[in-house]
């Protein structure tokens, strides 16, 4: 378990900071208690600096001995099938965690991820408006029945839905009560901090050796 | 194996016949020589007729006995572990089923529907064109460099991006003959013409018992 590595950019603006989604794997390992080390990709040249590794040339990505995985979701399903703290191990219980970590994935994330870009992006009529509305509509009722999206307790679904869902704009867009509780507590967890904390101080101590013109 | 059951709607319009999603399961099934049904929920009322079974009220969703699941990602996931024709069952290659197939959903259609949704919805300026540019190169690039995503042979995870990939307005944006080859190739499996073949004629089935005005 001591060679894993979560790779992530050595420098990001102020704005991504704490969101940046080795947030995830870090959060995991916490989870779980594994021992992990994190190490950087070059900001600058990041578009193609790392393709190698990751193929769209994004981060994160992640290192286990000469194993080598990107995107965050796989990398929370490699990590939670080392560990029942993060994972049910039975078949069912694994079978509908993936089942919610896709969810986040391709039911929220696909929706959320491009309506934020394009509101970011300043775009005048943001055309993904109604269809936001009713994903996070869904995710409202099904968190308003339940505590927990799978098998009455914690697993990388969780932390994956309430990561997709903590993201300020996507967070203030309507008034859901039962999604707000749950990403209050999920990001309540010590591990979600610990986390937190690591990436902030990761960036920030990538401030030192920014030219300073930045 | 015998109480796989694929979860569609009972009809749907001209457009979607052959991309509804459970063409993905059914191909999957084909390729693995599982025994599966098909079973339907009414295309009325379909935004909340089976929340129970899909909180999104989408369709396809997979059922092997008691166990219910909902994203087709998950469900061949799912299929897969069942079956090595579907995917290395070793740990690593595994994981980087689970990696392409994540990248398919998370890099690619988080992309890639958004955008066509704004095109068909007649949004007068796409906001999403650079990023799908950029994504779609991605992949072509590494469809020029590799024949399968993983492990030099078909697993889910081509089954999946070929999908993803094969929408016609997808696949005229642009020139991209290696990922144009791809699609192709895996097209061109006799599981997959059968999975739409099948699909087709289920929709056109529901022709009969609707009624005459639509």
């Amino acid at each position: 378990m001591s060679d894993l590595t979560i790779w992530t950019l050595d420098w990001v603006p102020e704005g991504p900071r704490g969101f940046v989604r080795d947030l995830r794997l870090r959060w995991a390992c916490e989870e779980a208690g594994f021992a992990y080390s994190v190490r950087s990709v070059a900001f600058d040249g990041r578009e193609t600096n790392h393709l190698s590794q990751q193929p769209f040339g994004q981060v994160p990505f992640l290192s286990d001995g000469k194993l080598e995985l990107f995107e965050s979701g796989a990398g929370l399903l490699y990590l939670a099938r080392k560990s029942e703290k993060l994972m049910p191990l039975d078949p069912a219980g694994e079978a509908q965690t993936v089942q919610w970590v896709i969810a986040a994935l391709n039911s929220i994330e696909m929706v959320s991820v491009p309506w934020w870009f394009l509101e970011i992006t300043g775009a005048k009529d943001n055309g993904l408006v109604g269809w936001l509305e009713s994903r996070l509509g869904h995710i409202e009722r099904v968190l308003s029945e339940r505590e927990w999206l799978v098998a009455d307790r914690f697993t990388v679904a969780d932390l994956l839905m309430a990561d997709v869902l903590r993201i300020p704009k996507v967070r203030s867009f309507g008034s859901r009560p039962a999604t707000e509780q749950y990403v209050s507590r999920l990001t309540d967890r010590p591990a979600f901090k610990k986390a937190r904390a690591d990436q902030l101080a990761h960036f920030a101590a990538g401030d030192k050796s920014r030219p300073p013109q930045r």
